[in-house]
């Protein structure tokens, strides 16, 4: 088993609807069979946000979710009262067709904004898909949500004795690209929602939470955690956040080197900054800087973009001792430039940059981002037509 | 007489004093020859900004500047004190040559960041400025001010008995793409040193500051106004206003056609809002997102991406209540997508997209923006090497 299916006591399910006009797969299905439905999750912070993210965070609201109905080629996004209706049916007949309650299922959905969903498609999608589930499924349905994904991400943490499994889709979090970020992760762990909860939070703001691809924030971003104490083994928090941050860390790596048209993984770290607040906006405004976007793709050692670019962040910093390292080569020093800064090798597909605010304090921030590409551009210039 | 010597008494030139590797014009001087030296500037809100902007910040702090000398080819930013004193000493070899005080002496630098200046070669330059002098030679100055520009932007305005000239260079401003925004306006109007300000404040704000190529901010961005009162005729702060008004327009309109790689030229309006600062951020949030910008390269009417960036705003608004409207055409009311939506024609060169966050505030905002071409990446991929 692996996956999301890893962990004993949950079933998933991936098939093909025809919502895509590609022929691929593109509903799917995990099922918790419990005994316990112990459910945490993250949404967008977008103030638009689509028809299955409003109706997931209500059903969410008591900490109990038993099942998630996932589908792409389709974000059900924007499509008003009309589209939470239809989100809602389609929860209803799943439900029905799982006798559990209704306001125990989770929906996510991912693809075009502004479509409405093709409801006979589904139903009969949302008909056949119990007779797919399995316990050796999770890789189905980790495919079913992939829409401009090249590769299916999925990812399992074994501890003594339980587990933690997940999938995920999409390049980014609050600030994904093209399409929706949706991550769900299983666990035969006995945890309370609380403890859930507060282990999905942090790991979402030190791993989904530092991808930053193009500054653009889906309305759909999801991250579920499902929990069914099935192993009878209850993990300590701290057991808890180690396992939930290492299996956030694998995905949120499968998601950054799979971003529309990548090149280049840039990592980007800020540190001597008055807090780790301010050291984030600065890596966020360097980190979805065009121009230094455009350097990196041509492996282009142009450091005076990072500070053009760091200057504009809402960050204290010392304007004449700021530091700037390529792949650990000193490139600025008390915003100079080193006499070999020109000749550092960034022709590789990781490049490390390091800036120091030159405040000397504790604050520091890790943002991931990737290249801008002739590719994205290609990829995000005809999405809808 | 045409551009930055439209007006009475002033003088211009622009010479190739052998910075740029093409051997195209690179070195540029304006001289205001009186009777008056009134000037106002505005400079870029960066936090790191380049030695030319430290000086000119300095010596324009009692309201009185001469001339402006001017180099492209190399922004000398990043260059810590030696940068500052190299400036220092080409301002004070100008102004003797000129025979004015050197802290008369206004100086912009546009190119790249980080190298030192040539300074043999700028010192030469400096030397054969003076012969090039004249009152025929705004276009010149123009030209030797123009990187990776494909065409001198200058402007005229003509009113009774005075006039504004100006020149300028770049894309944006608070926000240009690669190169630094330079911009120099003469007036023979007789105006203070404090009208002068209010007026290109006023003007800036509702031009070169709605310019947003890419999000990105040079160190270098400068604006100067001068005037030198020989026409004798003393305009109302309302005529000032708008005759300022008019020639940062015009110039901001060739800014924007000729920004890199640009294909599209797109505005923004933003209504309905609560302020104008927040339809401004809201402008601003849709004209630097690069799945925005990638579908206008596309003529792709996606207007739920439209919605995704605006929702990410620091904005009050009504999620269910937002309208979209591309040329003219709704395109998505009240967050739903109109039934011919996708059917909206895009193929022209101007794209005006007008966004109503529907909380029936009198809050408005315009911000001008380009599309994301493959252009734009291939420039800007290989600037530094």
């Amino acid at each position: 088993m692996s996956g999301i299916t890893t962990p004993q006591g949950f079933r998933a399910a991936g098939i093909t609807a025809g919502i895509k006009a590609s022929g691929k797969p593109d509903m799917a299905l995990v099922v918790n069979d419990g005994p316990e439905y112990t459910a945490a999750a993250v949404f967008t912070s977008n103030r638009i946000v689509a028809a299955p993210v409003t109706l997931s965070r209500k059903n969410i609201s008591n900490g109990v979710i038993r099942a998630v109905l996932f589908n792409s080629g389709n974000a059900n996004a924007c499509n008003g009262k009309p589209g939470l209706a239809e989100a809602s049916e389609l929860a209803e007949r799943m439900a029905a067709a799982l006798d559990i309650a209704p306001e125990d299922m989770g929906v996510c959905s991912t693809g075009i904004i502004g479509e409405r969903l093709p409801m006979d498609i589904m139903r009969a999608g949302v008909d056949a898909l119990p007779a797919a589930l399995g316990i050796d499924q999770g890789d189905a349905a980790a495919e079913a949500i992939m829409t401009t994904d090249t590769v299916p991400k999925s990812a399992q943490v074994r501890r003594d004795g339980w587990s933690i499994g997940g999938m995920g889709k999409g390049v980014g979090m609050m600030a994904p690209a093209l399409a929706t970020m949706l991550v769900c992760l299983t666990t035969d762990a006995k945890i309370s929602a609380a403890a859930a909860q507060e282990a999905l939070k942090k790991a979402v703001d030190q791993t989904f939470n530092t991808l930053d691809i193009d500054g653009s924030t889906s309305t759909n971003d999801t991250v579920f955690l499902l929990a069914n104490g099935a192993s009878g083994i209850q993990p300590s928090q701290a057991e808890l956040d180690a396992a939930v941050l290492e299996i956030c860390a694998d995905i949120a790596d499968q998601l950054q080197a799979d971003a529309e048209g990548v090149t280049k993984r840039v990592r980007i770290i800020v540190e001597g900054a008055n807090s780790d607040a301010e050291a984030l906006n600065a890596a966020r405004a360097l980190g979805r800087d065009n121009l230094f976007k455009c350097a990196m793709f041509g492996s282009d050692p142009n450091w005076g973009r990072v500070l053009a670019a760091i200057g504009t962040a809402d960050a204290e910093m010392d304007p004449d001792n700021i530091t700037v390292t390529f792949n650990g080569h000193v490139v600025c020093k008390e915003t100079q430039g080193t006499p070999d800064a020109r000749e550092v090798d960034l022709s590789g597909a990781d490049i490390e940059v390091r800036v120091d605010l030159g405040l000397g304090g504790e604050g520091r921030a890790l943002v991931r981002t990737t290249d801008l590409s002739h590719a994205y551009v290609e990829i995000n210039s005809a999405y809808s037509t």
